[in-house]
């Protein structure tokens, strides 16, 4: 990585097309649609067990996603960004009057058959699920600004995947489908964020460097998010062995 | 986790006996001794590509043991303790004429037939090595003094599990006999560093809260340890996914 880096210092500035084409490249090669636990979900293949220990680990993402964002917001002097970037925190905890994504997510705890009382303690999420979530926020609150906002762009392909998701979680899941509220809205906020997080991205990196750091940090996202369903897929799926401590599924499916 | 704690906080102190048992017991339940990566390795089954992977992604927990030990050096205002735990920035960084763990570690990945440039540079290591090695350093950085110490008892159950590490390494991997001078070292280090911190941590729980703080910083520190084995035997062993950019083994075995 620094050798690279050091390298891409003395290479020229990609156009903005290139530039634009490599996050929607790393997307391709990195972002999660693929990963075989999205594959089992989608194909029907998960046990109503397996849905609640992947509900159950992602409350904790979802719960993190204000503080990053706050965090992100933390290192920002431009009023105008602040504004922009506001928004998510409010998308993820609500206005006061409505629901946010977190209780959408609960519901969707909920909807699986958990209470989501587990979900508000943590309680048996896999150790790995956490450390992947903690180098997320460490990882916008220690970063320079520029891959802080890059890191979010992993927003850039979320549409597809949860119009993917939301048709077969109804189809092959139907008792799930009183817990999709999250998606709903994800479908409207996620293109209007990453709307605006690419256009900043694009207008603040001045030099090569900058443009593969910014590359660098859409990876590590995804890496994050990838690492996550390893995770699950480990405890749940094959071999099929929670960590001492994780949530057990019951024998029932 | 939260309301154990505080539930814990008018139950009775325990005794020194029992407050030791605690920590024998979470080791015997938690400790990576159990792992089945370490089964398979002690069985003589692993190729030599998954002991390259092993060794690649463990020597970045090596690399930052001498910074955990840091940090909680940096917390310490008494001048006993920071010479007692000095000994271990020693022990992994060496004294300038001998090698240390680090450099020791750099012979085993080289006895399995990897560069020792790969490791350093973190070349290809598993995204959930770096998160959950991340998370360690964190732990003793944000959490009390008393819970960082304890965290590092570990070190009470290593010495039994490196002498039938070295027993198994030898009959069943001749060719990595060469690299085994780390844990030669560890045999004599750890129990020197864990009757330390043991002691100390005996000394400085004062409340039951405390005394619970200890136990579960053990627990945590199991965690750790035990998340980077399921992230090995996912990716190395079955099913056998390492994740986008991370080291793939070579053909032959």
């Amino acid at each position: 990585m620094t050798s690279s880096l050091h390298a891409s210092a003395e290479m020229p500035l990609l156009t903005e097309a290139e530039f634009l084409a490599g996050f929607y490249a790393i997307g391709e090669e990195r972002y999660h649609h693929k990963h075989p636990f999205h594959l089992l979900m989608h194909e029907g293949k998960l046990t109503r067990c397996q849905l609640q220990a992947w509900a159950l680990n992602r409350y904790y993402y979802q719960s993190r996603i204000p503080i990053k964002d706050a965090a992100i917001l933390a290192r920002s002097e431009d009023p105008v960004f602040r504004l922009a970037w506001r928004k998510r925190i409010l998308d993820h905890d609500g206005d006061g009057t409505g629901p946010g994504g977190i209780e959408k997510w609960l519901c969707l705890v909920e909807a699986t058959g958990l209470p989501r009382d587990l979900a508000l303690r943590s309680a048996g999420i896999l150790p790995a699920t956490r450390y992947a979530v903690q180098a997320y926020v460490e990882f916008v609150s220690t970063r320079s600004h520029l891959e802080a906002v890059a890191s979010s762009l992993t927003e850039l392909f979320s549409k597809k995947l949860i119009t993917l998701r939301m048709d077969r979680l109804r189809q092959h899941y139907p008792w799930l489908s009183s817990g999709l509220d999250y998606f709903t809205g994800r479908l409207r906020q996620a293109p209007e964020d990453s709307e605006f997080a690419l256009a900043w991205v694009v207008k603040h990196a001045h030099t090569r460097t900058e443009q593969d750091l910014a590359h660098a940090a859409l990876r590590a996202k995804c890496d994050i998010l990838w690492a996550q369903l390893d995770a699950l897929y480990f405890a749940y799926v094959n071999p099929g062995w929670p960590p001492p401590g994780a949530f057990q599924p019951a024998k029932e499916s």
